[in-house]
Protein backbone atom coordinates (compact mmCIF):
# COMPACT_ATOMS: atom_id res chain seq x y z
CA UNK A 1 0.00 0.00 0.00
CA UNK A 2 0.85 3.71 -0.08
CA UNK A 3 0.49 5.31 2.88
CA UNK A 4 0.78 8.74 3.77
CA UNK A 5 2.24 9.36 7.87
CA UNK A 6 1.87 12.74 9.55
CA UNK A 7 3.66 13.44 12.90
CA UNK A 8 6.37 10.82 11.64
CA UNK A 9 9.20 12.34 13.69
CA UNK A 10 7.63 11.98 17.09
CA UNK A 11 7.79 9.33 19.18
CA UNK A 12 5.23 6.67 18.09
CA UNK A 13 5.67 8.50 14.61
CA UNK A 14 9.36 7.11 14.01
CA UNK A 15 8.93 3.84 15.76
CA UNK A 16 5.87 3.50 13.24
CA UNK A 17 7.47 4.56 10.19
CA UNK A 18 10.42 2.23 11.15
CA UNK A 19 8.22 -0.50 11.10
CA UNK A 20 5.59 0.36 7.97
CA UNK A 21 8.11 0.81 5.48
CA UNK A 22 9.25 -2.81 5.89
CA UNK A 23 6.14 -3.57 4.03
CA UNK A 24 4.49 -0.74 2.20
CA UNK A 25 5.55 2.35 0.39
CA UNK A 26 5.64 5.39 2.83
CA UNK A 27 5.28 8.56 2.47
CA UNK A 28 5.68 11.43 4.89
CA UNK A 29 3.42 14.61 5.70
CA UNK A 30 5.72 17.03 7.67
CA UNK A 31 3.97 20.46 8.91
CA UNK A 32 7.14 22.85 8.89
CA UNK A 33 8.43 22.12 12.38
CA UNK A 34 9.17 18.39 11.94
CA UNK A 35 13.36 17.78 10.84
CA UNK A 36 12.39 15.50 7.36
CA UNK A 37 16.03 14.03 8.14
CA UNK A 38 15.62 12.53 11.09
CA UNK A 39 13.29 10.35 9.14
CA UNK A 40 15.38 9.39 6.19
CA UNK A 41 12.52 8.60 4.11
CA UNK A 42 12.20 9.13 0.17
CA UNK A 43 8.91 11.09 -0.21
CA UNK A 44 8.88 13.21 2.24
CA UNK A 45 6.92 16.64 1.86
CA UNK A 46 6.45 19.51 4.16
CA UNK A 47 3.30 21.44 3.15
CA UNK A 48 -0.37 22.53 4.83
CA UNK A 49 -1.28 24.05 1.20
CA UNK A 50 -4.31 22.23 0.17
CA UNK A 51 -3.80 21.94 -3.42
CA UNK A 52 -0.28 21.15 -3.65
CA UNK A 53 -0.88 18.40 -0.83
CA UNK A 54 -3.53 17.36 -3.36
CA UNK A 55 -1.46 16.61 -6.06
CA UNK A 56 1.06 14.87 -3.99
CA UNK A 57 -1.37 12.46 -2.75
CA UNK A 58 -2.57 11.89 -6.20
CA UNK A 59 0.58 11.65 -7.73
CA UNK A 60 1.32 9.02 -5.19
CA UNK A 61 -1.89 7.28 -5.56
CA UNK A 62 -1.85 7.37 -1.65
CA UNK A 63 -4.15 4.56 -0.30
CA UNK A 64 -4.56 5.72 3.27
CA UNK A 65 -3.41 8.30 5.86
CA UNK A 66 -2.34 7.61 9.62
CA UNK A 67 -2.18 11.11 11.14
CA UNK A 68 -0.25 10.77 14.19
CA UNK A 69 0.78 14.76 14.11
CA UNK A 70 -0.56 16.52 16.98
CA UNK A 71 0.65 19.52 19.56
CA UNK A 72 0.15 18.07 22.80
CA UNK A 73 0.02 19.84 25.67
CA UNK A 74 -1.52 19.40 29.58
CA UNK A 75 -2.46 22.69 30.33
CA UNK A 76 -2.54 25.08 27.55
CA UNK A 77 -1.45 29.17 27.78
CA UNK A 78 -3.79 32.00 26.31
CA UNK A 79 -1.14 32.09 23.47
CA UNK A 80 -0.94 28.62 22.56
CA UNK A 81 -4.45 28.74 22.27
CA UNK A 82 -4.06 29.38 18.42
CA UNK A 83 -1.62 26.76 17.61
CA UNK A 84 -3.78 24.16 19.47
CA UNK A 85 -6.90 25.00 16.80
CA UNK A 86 -4.31 25.24 14.08
CA UNK A 87 -2.24 21.97 14.32
CA UNK A 88 -4.95 19.65 15.66
CA UNK A 89 -8.04 20.96 13.96
CA UNK A 90 -6.89 22.83 11.17
CA UNK A 91 -3.95 20.78 9.76
CA UNK A 92 -6.17 17.34 9.52
CA UNK A 93 -8.87 18.97 7.97
CA UNK A 94 -6.34 20.06 5.57
CA UNK A 95 -4.74 16.69 5.29
CA UNK A 96 -8.59 15.34 4.67
CA UNK A 97 -9.41 18.37 1.90
CA UNK A 98 -6.70 17.42 0.54
CA UNK A 99 -7.29 13.63 0.03
CA UNK A 100 -11.12 14.47 -0.86
CA UNK A 101 -9.77 16.80 -4.11
CA UNK A 102 -7.00 13.90 -5.09
CA UNK A 103 -9.83 11.19 -4.92
CA UNK A 104 -7.18 7.85 -4.59
CA UNK A 105 -7.29 7.99 -0.30
CA UNK A 106 -9.61 5.12 0.52
CA UNK A 107 -8.85 5.53 4.84
CA UNK A 108 -7.74 7.77 7.19
CA UNK A 109 -6.79 6.51 10.59
CA UNK A 110 -6.93 9.21 13.38
CA UNK A 111 -5.08 9.53 16.74
CA UNK A 112 -7.31 10.19 19.58
CA UNK A 113 -6.64 10.11 23.52
CA UNK A 114 -8.53 8.58 26.52
CA UNK A 115 -8.00 11.86 27.93
CA UNK A 116 -11.34 13.07 25.49
CA UNK A 117 -13.69 11.04 27.63
CA UNK A 118 -12.80 12.36 31.31
CA UNK A 119 -14.27 10.96 34.19
CA UNK A 120 -16.71 8.98 31.77
CA UNK A 121 -18.03 5.71 31.96
CA UNK A 122 -20.00 5.62 28.75
CA UNK A 123 -18.61 7.05 25.09
CA UNK A 124 -19.43 10.25 26.37
CA UNK A 125 -17.22 13.21 25.51
CA UNK A 126 -15.69 15.30 28.30
CA UNK A 127 -12.34 16.78 28.02
CA UNK A 128 -9.64 16.52 30.46
CA UNK A 129 -7.92 19.63 28.32
CA UNK A 130 -8.07 22.03 25.74
CA UNK A 131 -5.54 19.24 24.10
CA UNK A 132 -8.62 16.47 24.69
CA UNK A 133 -11.62 19.01 22.91
CA UNK A 134 -9.61 19.61 19.81
CA UNK A 135 -8.91 15.97 19.51
CA UNK A 136 -12.80 15.41 19.50
CA UNK A 137 -13.63 19.08 17.29
CA UNK A 138 -11.10 16.76 14.41
CA UNK A 139 -13.17 14.10 14.54
CA UNK A 140 -16.59 16.30 14.11
CA UNK A 141 -14.13 18.24 10.89
CA UNK A 142 -13.35 14.89 9.44
CA UNK A 143 -17.03 13.11 9.66
CA UNK A 144 -18.20 16.06 6.72
CA UNK A 145 -14.90 14.02 4.12
CA UNK A 146 -15.71 10.45 5.60
CA UNK A 147 -19.63 11.21 4.75
CA UNK A 148 -19.69 13.29 1.77
CA UNK A 149 -16.32 11.61 -0.19
CA UNK A 150 -16.77 8.07 1.67
CA UNK A 151 -13.31 8.21 2.99
CA UNK A 152 -13.33 5.41 5.70
CA UNK A 153 -11.97 6.61 9.22
CA UNK A 154 -11.36 5.58 12.32
CA UNK A 155 -9.86 6.92 15.89
CA UNK A 156 -7.50 4.85 17.67
CA UNK A 157 -7.81 6.57 21.19
CA UNK A 158 -4.34 6.32 23.33
CA UNK A 159 -3.62 5.72 27.39
CA UNK A 160 0.09 6.96 28.11
CA UNK A 161 2.87 5.11 26.18
CA UNK A 162 6.29 4.76 27.13
CA UNK A 163 9.74 3.19 25.37
CA UNK A 164 13.41 3.48 24.68
CA UNK A 165 14.58 6.90 23.28
CA UNK A 166 11.31 8.69 24.31
CA UNK A 167 12.46 12.44 24.86
CA UNK A 168 9.13 13.35 26.22
CA UNK A 169 8.61 14.15 29.55
CA UNK A 170 6.98 11.43 30.86
CA UNK A 171 6.85 9.06 34.08
CA UNK A 172 9.58 6.31 33.69
CA UNK A 173 12.13 8.93 31.78
CA UNK A 174 10.79 11.08 34.97
CA UNK A 175 12.14 8.12 36.86
CA UNK A 176 15.36 7.47 34.72
CA UNK A 177 16.62 10.93 35.21
CA UNK A 178 15.59 11.45 39.10
CA UNK A 179 17.20 8.25 39.99
CA UNK A 180 20.57 8.71 38.05
CA UNK A 181 20.57 11.97 39.78
CA UNK A 182 19.63 10.79 43.13
CA UNK A 183 17.31 14.22 43.37
CA UNK A 184 14.56 14.03 45.45
CA UNK A 185 11.15 13.88 43.03
CA UNK A 186 8.19 15.71 44.72
CA UNK A 187 5.46 14.06 42.98
CA UNK A 188 1.81 14.40 43.78
CA UNK A 189 0.14 11.84 46.64
CA UNK A 190 0.12 9.23 43.81
CA UNK A 191 -2.79 7.57 43.95
CA UNK A 192 -4.29 8.16 40.34
CA UNK A 193 -4.28 5.35 38.01
CA UNK A 194 -1.65 4.88 35.39
CA UNK A 195 -2.81 2.80 32.16
CA UNK A 196 0.65 2.77 29.81
CA UNK A 197 1.66 0.64 26.57
CA UNK A 198 4.79 -0.14 25.78
CA UNK A 199 5.79 1.33 22.24
CA UNK A 200 5.87 -1.93 20.29
CA UNK A 201 2.25 -2.55 21.36
CA UNK A 202 1.36 0.87 20.26
CA UNK A 203 3.12 0.61 16.80
CA UNK A 204 1.17 -3.61 16.86
CA UNK A 205 -2.11 -1.32 17.32
CA UNK A 206 -1.60 0.89 14.84
CA UNK A 207 -0.55 -1.45 11.84
CA UNK A 208 -3.44 -3.64 12.64
CA UNK A 209 -6.00 -1.22 12.23
CA UNK A 210 -4.58 0.04 9.28
CA UNK A 211 -4.76 -3.42 7.72
CA UNK A 212 -8.92 -3.39 8.94
CA UNK A 213 -9.17 -0.39 7.52
CA UNK A 214 -8.13 -0.83 4.01
CA UNK A 215 -9.53 -5.06 4.23
CA UNK A 216 -13.18 -3.20 4.14
CA UNK A 217 -13.49 -4.60 7.73
CA UNK A 218 -16.94 -3.18 9.62
CA UNK A 219 -15.24 -1.00 12.21
CA UNK A 220 -16.38 1.31 15.33
CA UNK A 221 -16.24 4.71 14.86
CA UNK A 222 -13.43 4.26 17.86
CA UNK A 223 -11.19 1.90 18.99
CA UNK A 224 -8.70 2.54 22.16
CA UNK A 225 -5.45 0.96 22.89
CA UNK A 226 -5.01 0.09 26.56
CA UNK A 227 -2.71 -2.43 28.19
CA UNK A 228 -5.94 -4.07 30.67
CA UNK A 229 -4.02 -2.81 33.76
CA UNK A 230 -4.66 0.21 36.09
CA UNK A 231 -2.07 0.56 38.41
CA UNK A 232 -1.45 3.44 41.40
CA UNK A 233 1.29 5.54 40.37
CA UNK A 234 2.67 4.87 43.73
CA UNK A 235 2.70 1.18 42.66
CA UNK A 236 4.47 2.01 39.72
CA UNK A 237 7.33 3.48 41.07
CA UNK A 238 7.63 0.99 43.53
CA UNK A 239 7.46 -1.78 39.83
CA UNK A 240 9.77 0.65 38.37
CA UNK A 241 12.46 0.35 41.16
CA UNK A 242 12.33 -3.66 41.87
CA UNK A 243 12.52 -4.31 38.08
CA UNK A 244 15.11 -1.81 37.52
CA UNK A 245 17.16 -1.84 40.40
CA UNK A 246 17.63 2.19 40.10
CA UNK A 247 16.29 3.86 43.48
CA UNK A 248 13.86 6.64 43.76
CA UNK A 249 13.63 9.39 46.56
CA UNK A 250 9.76 10.37 45.82
CA UNK A 251 8.10 12.51 48.07
CA UNK A 252 4.42 11.74 47.90
CA UNK A 253 2.11 14.50 47.82
CA UNK A 254 4.91 16.76 47.58
CA UNK A 255 2.72 18.60 45.10
CA UNK A 256 -0.63 19.03 44.77
CA UNK A 257 -2.89 16.73 42.06
CA UNK A 258 -3.37 18.62 38.90
CA UNK A 259 -6.94 20.42 38.61
CA UNK A 260 -8.78 17.61 36.57
CA UNK A 261 -6.02 15.28 37.14
CA UNK A 262 -7.35 11.41 35.84
CA UNK A 263 -7.59 9.33 38.72
CA UNK A 264 -9.29 6.69 36.66
CA UNK A 265 -8.25 6.37 32.94
CA UNK A 266 -11.41 5.76 30.72
CA UNK A 267 -11.80 2.25 29.18
CA UNK A 268 -13.13 2.33 25.44
CA UNK A 269 -13.50 -0.97 23.91
CA UNK A 270 -10.48 -2.01 23.13
CA UNK A 271 -9.44 -2.70 19.23
CA UNK A 272 -10.88 -6.00 17.75
CA UNK A 273 -8.24 -8.49 17.38
CA UNK A 274 -5.55 -7.03 19.23
CA UNK A 275 -3.94 -6.78 22.90
CA UNK A 276 -0.85 -6.03 24.33
CA UNK A 277 2.30 -8.33 24.00
CA UNK A 278 4.24 -6.65 26.40
CA UNK A 279 4.04 -6.66 30.11
CA UNK A 280 5.00 -4.01 32.47
CA UNK A 281 8.05 -5.49 33.56
CA UNK A 282 9.30 -6.68 30.31
CA UNK A 283 8.98 -3.17 29.28
CA UNK A 284 10.78 -1.16 31.50
CA UNK A 285 13.71 -3.62 31.35
CA UNK A 286 13.46 -2.65 27.63
CA UNK A 287 13.04 0.90 28.39
CA UNK A 288 15.98 1.29 30.61
CA UNK A 289 18.08 -0.95 27.42
CA UNK B 1 -26.44 43.26 32.21
CA UNK B 2 -23.14 43.91 30.34
CA UNK B 3 -23.46 41.99 27.55
CA UNK B 4 -20.72 41.31 24.73
CA UNK B 5 -22.05 40.21 21.17
CA UNK B 6 -19.78 39.16 18.57
CA UNK B 7 -21.32 39.10 14.28
CA UNK B 8 -22.90 42.42 15.58
CA UNK B 9 -22.47 43.82 12.12
CA UNK B 10 -24.61 40.74 10.23
CA UNK B 11 -28.12 40.39 9.13
CA UNK B 12 -29.10 39.20 12.47
CA UNK B 13 -26.07 41.18 14.99
CA UNK B 14 -27.85 44.70 13.47
CA UNK B 15 -31.27 43.56 14.07
CA UNK B 16 -30.40 41.96 17.55
CA UNK B 17 -28.38 44.94 18.87
CA UNK B 18 -30.93 47.16 18.26
CA UNK B 19 -32.94 45.51 20.62
CA UNK B 20 -30.73 44.88 23.22
CA UNK B 21 -29.33 47.99 23.62
CA UNK B 22 -33.28 49.55 25.29
CA UNK B 23 -32.40 47.60 27.58
CA UNK B 24 -28.60 46.33 28.26
CA UNK B 25 -24.72 47.82 28.26
CA UNK B 26 -23.88 46.29 24.95
CA UNK B 27 -20.51 45.79 24.20
CA UNK B 28 -19.37 44.86 20.63
CA UNK B 29 -16.46 42.37 19.82
CA UNK B 30 -15.54 42.50 16.11
CA UNK B 31 -13.24 40.22 14.28
CA UNK B 32 -11.20 42.44 12.41
CA UNK B 33 -13.13 42.36 9.33
CA UNK B 34 -16.69 44.09 10.10
CA UNK B 35 -17.70 47.95 9.65
CA UNK B 36 -17.84 49.05 13.91
CA UNK B 37 -19.07 52.55 12.45
CA UNK B 38 -22.32 51.04 11.01
CA UNK B 39 -22.95 49.89 15.12
CA UNK B 40 -22.71 53.73 15.49
CA UNK B 41 -22.33 52.00 19.22
CA UNK B 42 -19.75 52.68 22.07
CA UNK B 43 -17.63 50.22 23.37
CA UNK B 44 -16.67 48.13 20.29
CA UNK B 45 -13.72 46.25 20.01
CA UNK B 46 -11.62 44.48 17.48
CA UNK B 47 -9.32 42.15 18.91
CA UNK B 48 -8.35 38.61 18.59
CA UNK B 49 -5.51 39.12 20.94
CA UNK B 50 -6.57 36.62 23.81
CA UNK B 51 -4.47 38.56 27.02
CA UNK B 52 -6.21 42.17 25.16
CA UNK B 53 -9.54 40.78 25.14
CA UNK B 54 -9.60 39.31 28.58
CA UNK B 55 -9.02 41.95 30.57
CA UNK B 56 -11.41 44.49 28.20
CA UNK B 57 -14.29 41.87 28.99
CA UNK B 58 -12.83 41.71 32.96
CA UNK B 59 -13.03 46.26 32.71
CA UNK B 60 -16.37 46.08 31.39
CA UNK B 61 -17.52 43.34 33.53
CA UNK B 62 -19.28 41.15 30.87
CA UNK B 63 -22.13 39.35 32.32
CA UNK B 64 -22.97 37.15 29.48
CA UNK B 65 -21.46 36.77 25.63
CA UNK B 66 -23.91 36.32 22.44
CA UNK B 67 -21.78 34.91 19.63
CA UNK B 68 -23.10 35.21 16.16
CA UNK B 69 -20.39 35.87 14.39
CA UNK B 70 -19.51 32.95 11.78
CA UNK B 71 -18.36 32.75 8.19
CA UNK B 72 -21.23 31.69 6.55
CA UNK B 73 -20.27 29.02 3.51
CA UNK B 74 -22.75 26.85 2.06
CA UNK B 75 -19.64 24.80 -0.24
CA UNK B 76 -16.14 25.90 -0.02
CA UNK B 77 -13.10 26.14 -1.59
CA UNK B 78 -9.98 24.67 -0.51
CA UNK B 79 -8.32 27.50 0.34
CA UNK B 80 -11.25 28.67 2.12
CA UNK B 81 -10.91 26.07 4.67
CA UNK B 82 -8.41 27.66 6.95
CA UNK B 83 -10.76 30.61 7.04
CA UNK B 84 -13.63 28.77 7.76
CA UNK B 85 -11.56 26.95 10.79
CA UNK B 86 -10.03 30.16 11.82
CA UNK B 87 -13.25 32.11 11.88
CA UNK B 88 -15.83 29.78 13.26
CA UNK B 89 -13.31 27.31 15.76
CA UNK B 90 -10.68 29.44 17.19
CA UNK B 91 -12.35 33.08 17.56
CA UNK B 92 -15.52 31.63 19.08
CA UNK B 93 -12.53 29.64 21.39
CA UNK B 94 -10.27 32.67 21.89
CA UNK B 95 -13.09 34.55 23.02
CA UNK B 96 -14.34 31.28 25.61
CA UNK B 97 -10.44 31.44 26.58
CA UNK B 98 -10.73 35.64 27.63
CA UNK B 99 -14.13 35.15 29.53
CA UNK B 100 -12.18 31.97 31.68
CA UNK B 101 -9.51 34.47 32.45
CA UNK B 102 -11.65 37.31 32.93
CA UNK B 103 -13.63 35.16 35.21
CA UNK B 104 -16.62 37.44 35.35
CA UNK B 105 -18.54 35.68 32.58
CA UNK B 106 -21.64 34.03 33.66
CA UNK B 107 -23.29 32.68 30.16
CA UNK B 108 -22.52 32.23 26.61
CA UNK B 109 -25.06 32.65 23.84
CA UNK B 110 -23.82 30.44 21.25
CA UNK B 111 -25.56 30.42 17.13
CA UNK B 112 -25.61 26.57 15.82
CA UNK B 113 -27.62 25.83 12.57
CA UNK B 114 -29.89 23.05 11.65
CA UNK B 115 -27.50 22.16 9.03
CA UNK B 116 -25.60 20.24 11.47
CA UNK B 117 -28.09 17.36 11.65
CA UNK B 118 -28.49 16.71 7.91
CA UNK B 119 -31.51 13.83 7.49
CA UNK B 120 -31.20 12.79 11.07
CA UNK B 121 -34.46 12.25 13.59
CA UNK B 122 -32.69 12.46 16.48
CA UNK B 123 -29.63 14.38 17.70
CA UNK B 124 -27.26 12.66 16.01
CA UNK B 125 -24.39 14.99 14.20
CA UNK B 126 -24.73 14.85 10.67
CA UNK B 127 -22.96 18.28 8.95
CA UNK B 128 -24.69 19.74 5.62
CA UNK B 129 -21.44 20.91 4.60
CA UNK B 130 -17.87 21.66 6.37
CA UNK B 131 -19.22 25.28 7.66
CA UNK B 132 -21.81 23.18 10.08
CA UNK B 133 -19.11 21.17 10.83
CA UNK B 134 -17.13 23.80 12.07
CA UNK B 135 -20.37 25.17 14.05
CA UNK B 136 -20.45 21.23 15.77
CA UNK B 137 -15.83 21.51 16.45
CA UNK B 138 -16.80 24.79 18.15
CA UNK B 139 -19.36 22.77 20.47
CA UNK B 140 -17.21 20.30 21.46
CA UNK B 141 -14.26 23.31 22.35
CA UNK B 142 -16.59 25.09 24.39
CA UNK B 143 -17.50 21.77 26.57
CA UNK B 144 -13.70 22.41 28.37
CA UNK B 145 -14.70 25.98 29.10
CA UNK B 146 -18.12 25.08 30.00
CA UNK B 147 -17.17 22.60 32.49
CA UNK B 148 -13.91 23.64 33.83
CA UNK B 149 -14.73 27.18 34.38
CA UNK B 150 -18.62 26.79 34.74
CA UNK B 151 -19.68 29.21 32.26
CA UNK B 152 -23.02 28.31 31.00
CA UNK B 153 -23.59 27.81 27.60
CA UNK B 154 -26.48 27.40 25.14
CA UNK B 155 -26.56 26.57 21.55
CA UNK B 156 -29.40 28.18 19.36
CA UNK B 157 -29.98 26.70 16.36
CA UNK B 158 -31.46 28.55 12.96
CA UNK B 159 -33.41 27.64 10.45
CA UNK B 160 -33.17 29.83 7.59
CA UNK B 161 -34.17 33.53 7.70
CA UNK B 162 -35.04 36.72 6.23
CA UNK B 163 -36.45 40.24 6.90
CA UNK B 164 -35.91 43.91 5.38
CA UNK B 165 -32.75 45.64 4.98
CA UNK B 166 -31.15 41.42 4.62
CA UNK B 167 -28.05 41.88 1.86
CA UNK B 168 -27.32 38.32 1.70
CA UNK B 169 -28.39 36.25 -1.08
CA UNK B 170 -31.41 34.92 0.42
CA UNK B 171 -33.84 33.55 -1.63
CA UNK B 172 -36.95 36.57 -0.96
CA UNK B 173 -34.02 38.56 -1.94
CA UNK B 174 -33.45 36.64 -5.33
CA UNK B 175 -37.40 36.71 -5.60
CA UNK B 176 -37.73 40.03 -5.24
CA UNK B 177 -34.54 41.24 -7.24
CA UNK B 178 -35.53 38.78 -10.21
CA UNK B 179 -39.57 39.94 -10.05
CA UNK B 180 -37.99 43.54 -10.31
CA UNK B 181 -35.49 42.68 -13.02
CA UNK B 182 -38.33 40.13 -15.01
CA UNK B 183 -35.46 38.10 -15.76
CA UNK B 184 -36.00 34.06 -15.65
CA UNK B 185 -34.99 33.02 -12.16
CA UNK B 186 -33.47 29.47 -12.94
CA UNK B 187 -33.94 27.00 -10.09
CA UNK B 188 -33.71 23.41 -8.51
CA UNK B 189 -37.16 21.26 -9.12
CA UNK B 190 -38.41 23.11 -5.91
CA UNK B 191 -39.56 20.36 -3.99
CA UNK B 192 -37.26 20.74 -0.88
CA UNK B 193 -39.16 22.04 2.02
CA UNK B 194 -38.11 25.36 3.54
CA UNK B 195 -38.42 26.10 7.13
CA UNK B 196 -38.11 30.70 7.11
CA UNK B 197 -38.42 32.61 9.96
CA UNK B 198 -38.80 36.39 10.20
CA UNK B 199 -35.92 38.31 11.86
CA UNK B 200 -37.96 39.52 14.61
CA UNK B 201 -39.20 36.57 15.94
CA UNK B 202 -34.96 35.43 15.29
CA UNK B 203 -33.97 38.45 17.83
CA UNK B 204 -36.67 37.49 20.49
CA UNK B 205 -35.43 34.12 20.25
CA UNK B 206 -31.97 35.25 21.06
CA UNK B 207 -33.37 38.30 24.07
CA UNK B 208 -35.34 35.09 25.40
CA UNK B 209 -32.21 32.71 25.35
CA UNK B 210 -30.20 35.03 27.18
CA UNK B 211 -32.33 36.09 29.87
CA UNK B 212 -32.99 32.10 30.21
CA UNK B 213 -29.58 31.99 30.64
CA UNK B 214 -28.52 34.72 32.92
CA UNK B 215 -31.54 33.74 35.23
CA UNK B 216 -29.70 30.24 35.05
CA UNK B 217 -32.80 28.49 34.23
CA UNK B 218 -32.19 24.71 33.75
CA UNK B 219 -31.57 24.41 29.95
CA UNK B 220 -30.75 21.64 27.40
CA UNK B 221 -27.78 21.93 25.45
CA UNK B 222 -28.97 23.48 22.25
CA UNK B 223 -32.81 24.69 21.42
CA UNK B 224 -33.92 25.45 17.83
CA UNK B 225 -35.67 28.41 16.52
CA UNK B 226 -38.04 27.09 13.70
CA UNK B 227 -41.47 28.49 12.28
CA UNK B 228 -43.02 25.13 12.49
CA UNK B 229 -43.57 24.93 9.11
CA UNK B 230 -42.12 23.44 6.29
CA UNK B 231 -43.37 24.83 2.95
CA UNK B 232 -42.17 23.62 -0.42
CA UNK B 233 -40.12 26.09 -2.35
CA UNK B 234 -42.53 26.06 -5.10
CA UNK B 235 -44.84 26.80 -2.80
CA UNK B 236 -42.66 29.78 -1.23
CA UNK B 237 -42.67 31.20 -4.40
CA UNK B 238 -46.26 30.79 -5.19
CA UNK B 239 -46.95 32.31 -1.52
CA UNK B 240 -44.69 35.28 -2.61
CA UNK B 241 -45.92 35.86 -5.65
CA UNK B 242 -49.72 36.22 -4.10
CA UNK B 243 -49.06 38.37 -1.14
CA UNK B 244 -46.37 41.02 -2.97
CA UNK B 245 -48.28 41.04 -6.16
CA UNK B 246 -44.81 40.48 -7.77
CA UNK B 247 -44.50 38.30 -10.72
CA UNK B 248 -41.56 35.99 -11.10
CA UNK B 249 -40.94 33.50 -14.13
CA UNK B 250 -39.09 30.66 -12.52
CA UNK B 251 -37.43 27.66 -14.73
CA UNK B 252 -38.27 24.86 -12.36
CA UNK B 253 -35.56 22.48 -12.74
CA UNK B 254 -33.12 24.90 -14.64
CA UNK B 255 -30.87 23.67 -12.30
CA UNK B 256 -30.01 20.63 -10.55
CA UNK B 257 -30.25 20.08 -6.64
CA UNK B 258 -27.08 21.28 -4.67
CA UNK B 259 -24.84 18.16 -3.68
CA UNK B 260 -26.99 17.12 -0.15
CA UNK B 261 -29.54 19.34 -0.43
CA UNK B 262 -31.48 19.89 1.79
CA UNK B 263 -35.15 18.17 1.07
CA UNK B 264 -36.33 18.21 4.71
CA UNK B 265 -35.48 20.71 7.42
CA UNK B 266 -34.32 19.28 10.66
CA UNK B 267 -36.11 19.76 13.55
CA UNK B 268 -34.81 20.06 17.12
CA UNK B 269 -36.28 21.08 20.33
CA UNK B 270 -37.90 24.21 20.02
CA UNK B 271 -36.72 26.98 21.98
CA UNK B 272 -39.05 26.60 25.28
CA UNK B 273 -41.23 29.76 26.05
CA UNK B 274 -40.46 30.75 22.44
CA UNK B 275 -42.83 30.85 19.48
CA UNK B 276 -42.88 32.21 16.38
CA UNK B 277 -45.17 35.06 16.01
CA UNK B 278 -44.71 36.75 12.28
CA UNK B 279 -46.38 34.49 9.62
CA UNK B 280 -45.13 33.70 6.20
CA UNK B 281 -47.48 36.28 4.85
CA UNK B 282 -46.93 39.16 7.33
CA UNK B 283 -43.29 39.02 6.61
CA UNK B 284 -43.63 38.65 3.38
CA UNK B 285 -45.49 42.05 3.30
CA UNK B 286 -42.64 43.56 5.89
CA UNK B 287 -40.00 42.10 3.89
CA UNK B 288 -40.89 44.26 0.83
CA UNK B 289 -41.39 47.43 2.68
Amino acid sequence: MNILVTGATGFIGTNLTRELRKEHNLFILGQFEGDPEKLNLPGCVMTDDIPQLASYIKEHQIDGIIHLASLYLTAHTPEQVKDLVSSNVYFGTAVLEAASLAGCVKWFLNTGSIWQNYNTKGKEYNPVNLYAATKQAFIDMAKYYTDVFGIRFCTLKLCDTYGPNDTRRKIFKLFKDYSESGEVLKMSPGEQLIDILFITDIVAGFKHLAMLLSAGEDLEAEYVLSSGRQIPLKELASIYQDVSGCALKIEWGGLPYRKREVMKPWKGTILKGWSAKVSLEEGIVLFNG
